[in-house]
């Protein structure tokens, strides 16, 4: 394939570089190699540009912004002049958010249009959201009309909705026509974008009432009705859906487009799974980043970022630590009586805490997932405790015969066993109760129910174990 | 829409239900609604199929499976049983494994024969790979010759590859055909599947030498040669390749659909993003339960195999816990001198493990993602360093200032804030070295990682504080 040129610059710009580019380039799971990262670098760093060119120029956008975030932040501005027009519209929609606002805040207004203007309303609509309220107006003025009023629509939606992701390119045709005219209409206008999958039919107020796969206008004759052949059946997004459930909405149906209509059910955008993949993606990876207090958890953002986004989880965190650490002064005298229960303790409310994480990890993803409704939600509470009561039997008779055997004592070996049996419970109703009740409560159930968690299963696991212990005369 | 016809059953079966019908059966995000559930179960319990079945009759098969995971075990197989026919191949596919094996274990080998028969391979293949070996004989059996060498020929790739994923549907066409060529042939055959985005051009030796997406064909006259349009650079996909792989690759280059090849490459089968779609939301759902140590975590799967996955996990836990304990008894001199000491190191255990559990998720993301490799790893190290020390500071100065105040010693207070800040910047380190590591050799980072970084911050945490305020004679 290697020894032709690329007919179609449009086409082959949306597809990945042939194989044997990715040999020495990519490694096997499509990461940059290391050594092919340093060779770039090194040859910018010489000054050389044209090798870095010619080493860069059959990389995918893909790649090319895969290349700028792996660069040390003080390499990128002359990486990316020295690449000067491979660093183009398309591998500025796919860089890292943080990475691409440096970028472009070092470009002029009227470069930041350009380069907006080249692409699909909603990756321009991703570089212009982020700017200063300023900066965007700047850029926003120096765009062609017709491209600032669809951004400026964007605009009016709220974040993360459909009507920031959709595009407005689409192909939308009136019912009356036959196949022959779709094709014809097609063939006509060499403006049309080629990145749409179905043809959606309107009626004459631009309602939306029927879609056509392409494969199905290509194998019936032309003389057919577009009425005869379209779906009616068909997934209409709201404007303003939240892209979270857009995207679990794609998922579910295995959509690979989709009609955005307006509060007046008229026909405004489309939305095609290539913007959808990466907000999957996205939302899954934010639950194991909430549950945790990591925040974004990009490895791009800015290191203060990210610090003021973890820094308040490990507040909250040191705050409940500081109560469970009142429930253990409340038994000081018996520890300085028994001096091993303090080491015996953290077992109790560790182990506990595990117990009501693996809970929590389980519930939040079947909420998030829709699995998790109100028809089945006693029963995953049911199904939780079940598990729960093995898990805490097992664990429980396992350390309190370490404990028998180690220390010597069958009466210690009780406690510790009787309070792990407790708090493997606690820890499985908590885990599931409380990021159900956040769900109720339109709270996200990833953001807060793991400190609730933590919180419950440390408390009650000092206050079983050095409850039981001074309970049953241990501390004398 | 609603006051016509469904006219064409193939491709309104791939659509969601329209709006009419959303507004009473689902909620806003796409859930099935409680009441609803229960309306059809009540009539099932009542003996009244055929209200059963008007209700569900207009429901997408993805809300028809939806409804049989919602019911109770002991429900569905009355459900399915007054449902008959509406639980066709579709549903099957739709639903979750471990629901689907429980009812395809009710079914004759000729019935799911005869269902799998009806999917595309891919689909077939996932019911069938989950069978004992007795039962995917008699299956195999069953079934038309056709289907049979597919399947069987799938079920030689490892499980979790391409050939799995793959269907051998796909549209082939030779280079020297012309886009009317390729229309009529596309109309002249009635068999051929409807859900194909993209025409593979391949060489007389079924080597693919470039694609077409359906645009591009729509939209060229009839007289122009497919070489003269196709796109030359495209991704293959080898058909052993790991279905994690795959799925980062679709959604690196934004991709609709993608040649398979055997390794001789030769086209053998295609993969649609629809099929991704949900690969990506399951890896990425797996790392946070692997994090937590909950296995699958899937609310369908069995009790017991939950039990089993996660009570490996508690007793790991139990171990490293026992650790840390022995540490402490290192101590109980000084704590039957100072039990106040007792209160206040899990403070420092538990912050410490929390920001060890943020640095780690953030890795395992980026590994996960991509985003992280062998050219910006130090870099990585050294970002989480440094989010580690203001973390560390900030909240070693808080817990510093809240102890002295609370109980009256500055001594004590400096004690836990030095080992606060040590014990915090001894997590972000592990945090990001440990997963690294797990990743260089081989292992993956999100399942080893957490048991590893919570023995490292709890031993440490209790190591630092007691040995601290032993080694400044606060136990005098």
């Amino acid at each position: 394939m290697s020894e032709r040129d690329p007919l179609d610059a449009v086409l082959t710009a949306d597809l990945a570089p042939d194989q044997a580019v990715d040999a020495e380039v990519l490694d096997a799971e499509d990461r940059l190699r290391p050594d092919f990262v340093e060779r770039v670098l090194d040859a910018v760093d010489a000054g050389d540009a044209e090798t870095a060119r010619t080493l860069v120029e059959p990389l995918h956008p893909a790649d090319v912004a895969d290349l700028i975030e792996l660069a040390r932040a003080d390499e990128r501005e002359g990486l990316v002049a020295a690449l000067a027009g491979l660093v183009d519209a398309e591998v500025l929609a796919e860089l890292n958010e943080h990475v691409r606002e440096i970028l472009v805040s070092e470009m002029s207004p009227e470069r930041v249009a350009e380069l907006a203007g080249e692409l699909d309303t909603d990756d321009a609509v991703a570089i212009i959201e982020d700017l200063e309220e300023d900066d965007q107006r700047a850029v926003l003025r120096a765009m062609e009309p017709d491209d600032r009023a669809a951004i400026e629509e964007a605009l009016t939606y709220g974040e993360e909705t459909a009507g920031r992701l959709m595009q407005r390119d689409l192909i939308a045709v009136p019912e009356h026509w036959n196949v022959g005219q779709v094709i014809d209409y097609l063939r006509s206008d060499a403006e049309l974008a080629n990145d749409f999958w179905e043809v959606f039919v309107v009626s004459p107020s631009h309602h939306p009432v029927g879609t056509c796969k392409l494969s199905v206008i290509l194998r019936s004759p032309r003389a057919t009705s577009v009425a005869d052949i379209m779906a009616l059946e068909q997934t209409l997004i709201p404007v303003d859906m939240d892209q979270e459930d857009v995207a679990l909405r794609f998922q579910k149906y295995a959509l690979v487009s989709a009609a955005v209509i307006d509060a007046s059910g008229r026909l405004v955008g489309m939305i095609t799974v290539d913007d959808i993949v990466h907000i999957i993606q996205a939302e899954a990876s934010e639950d194991v980043l909430l549950l945790s207090g990591a925040g974004e958890g990009d490895i791009n953002e800015p290191v203060l970022d990210s610090y003021k986004a973890r820094v308040r989880w490990l507040i909250a965190n040191l705050l409940t630590a500081l109560l469970a650490s009142t429930i253990i002064r409340l038994f000081e005298g018996s520890i300085e009586r028994l001096a091993i229960l303090a080491a015996l303790m953290p077992i109790v409310a560790g182990v506990g805490g595990n117990a009501g994480t693996q809970t929590l990890a389980v519930t939040v993803r079947a909420l998030a997932t829709n699995q998790l409704t109100g028809s089945n939600r006693w029963r995953a509470v049911g199904r939780e405790m079940r598990v729960a009561l093995m898990n805490g039997l097992t664990v429980a008779t396992l350390v309190g015969i370490a404990v028998t055997l180690i220390l010597g004592s069958g009466q210690l070996g009780g406690v510790i066993a009787a309070a792990m049996l407790f708090n493997v419970l606690i820890a499985g109703f908590a885990g599931v109760l409380v990021p159900l009740t956040m769900e109720r409560w339109g709270a996200d159930p990833a953001v807060a129910s793991s400190i609730f968690v933590t919180m419950v299963t440390d408390s009650m696991g000092f206050l079983l174990f050095l409850g039981l212990a001074t309970a049953v005369g241990l501390t004398g």
